[in-house]
């Protein structure tokens, strides 16, 4: 197994990995669990791909509101979209402050659409966009270590589910592509569907809960019926399902070189972590690649 | 493949289904569909068991508001429980007129519980209580034509999923037995459930929408991201769905001798069977067996 992770160095963490890997895949052993119940879930912006400076899907939020805006000037005079024109770093650093007109701001942007339409935009998107500094296109920022970590799990028998805070029907265009993961094994928020006329189309608001914190743990019991066998996680909205797990990785970005240095929005995670053991990924020390 | 489908009759409907499996499976073909895109669902209840004389989760929420009313004389003054101590076949013959007294009961009943606590609940009325008629337990009520339709579409690469107006978990501990599905990929309607102390518990009400009629193609896409190339149905419920499948299959029960005869409930599904030309399974003509 262990050249299956190639892009990892050979430390305590990866070990740590291969040996629960191994115990629970061996059969007749003491901690041996049948392939039915090996399941993984990793969140998405920061544990399998790079979500700094922007969250790639914010990146594409906000590059409609400034198309819309440059349709409509109008828009320019209310938020999100004035903060949008005039580049006010101030409010768009503290988007957590204006969350009801965030929710508005998408559910103009993309309510009424069918998911086919949705998806259109989205596949456009990673089309045309790259990565701002690391000069990548953002099919290619997920963490090759990552990617290798879930091939060796669907090679030992575990379904893999990627389940993240952000859209569902964002990352599900690309997630074979990225990460070897089909679609029906995305887990995420969404906007509201109704089916008229034999479409399904994005409504207003977001679906309740979030996948995020205490809806990460409620989303995967629906999807899947099952607590994660491993989970992996890089933020403070990721506790909650990482506690679900028998084994738990937490990423931790202190690699300013190669990718971010940052802890903010982690720092209950990383105490977390601390507390109950679980497995601390350093990008700096662990990866030997981070991408590919 | 013929071969895979031994309880069905060699008549112009197995011929049909092994028809639409060929073309979409076969490589370098005008109508060939990448495995990734194989997707099938199949409505539970009179779909892929006997639903007849109660749907099974009827029987098992009958029971339990049985025993609550035995432990608690005085809930047998009002609705569900009254109709339940009295026998009051004229109420319980008519649930869909009294939704309100229903949703209320099924919390009182289930709210508050663990979703491990209730399926141990499940597993319990599934290993003691037996079909009243067809003298087999529940977990024999299947199907057997039907499970061998979802095997063969398995060894032809499509994912199979339940897609149930009834409970989610309710299917789920009996779904890899009786059908072989993992529990995964069995999409329903649920309580809503919420996280307290790292328990997933029910709580009041229902989740909107609920898997049924337009709510199917609506909690498809959301737990899939994609429409279904096949799928099979036998109730009005079922349309929506089916409407979005280049394969539609619906089960028409006309064989009062070996299970029941009803088209009460599918008048619907039969008128749109035969506008879209969709592929009617008579019980009494395609299935040489009807139970394993």
């Amino acid at each position: 197994m262990a050249d299956q992770l190639a892009s990892w160095n050979d430390t305590p963490t990866r070990a740590a990995i291969l040996h629960f890997v191994e115990r629970v895949t061996t059969e007749g052993g003491p901690d041996f669990v049948p392939p039915s119940e090996r399941i993984a879930t990793f969140d998405n912006d920061g544990t399998l791909w790079c979500e700094k400076p922007l969250y790639v899907q914010a990146e594409f939020i906000l590059r409609k509101w400034r198309a819309m805006a440059e349709a409509d000037p109008s828009l320019a005079e209310r938020q999100p979209y004035k903060a949008v024109v005039e580049n006010d770093q101030a409010w768009l650093s503290a988007l957590t402050d204006h969350v009801p007109d965030l929710v508005r701001g998408v559910s103009e942007a993309f309510g009424g659409l069918t998911t086919e339409a949705f998806e259109a935009e989205v596949v456009e998107f990673f089309e045309s966009v790259r990565h701002p500094t690391l000069d990548v296109a953002y099919t290619e920022a997920g963490y090759a270590p990552m990617r290798e970590l879930l091939a060796l799990l669907e090679s030992s028998d575990f379904r893999v589910f990627i389940c993240s805070g952000g859209g569902r029907d964002f990352i599900r265009p690309v997630s074979e592509r990225i990460y070897g993961i089909p679609r029906e094994r995305v887990i995420g928020s969404s906007a509201p569907l109704e089916l008229r006329d034999g479409a399904l189309v994005r409504t207003e608001g977001v679906e309740q809960p979030i996948d995020d914190g205490p809806g990460k743990p409620v989303h995967i019991w629906a999807r899947i019926g099952r607590r994660p066998l491993l989970a992996g996680g890089n933020a403070d909205g990721d506790v909650e399902m990482l506690a679900q797990a028998r084994f738990a990785l937490l990423v931790d970005h202190d690699d300013a070189d190669r990718e971010f240095a940052y802890t903010s929005g982690a720092e209950k995670s990383l105490e977390a972590a601390a507390a109950h053991g679980w497995t601390v990924v350093s990008i700096r020390n662990d990866w030997a690649t981070v991408f590919a």
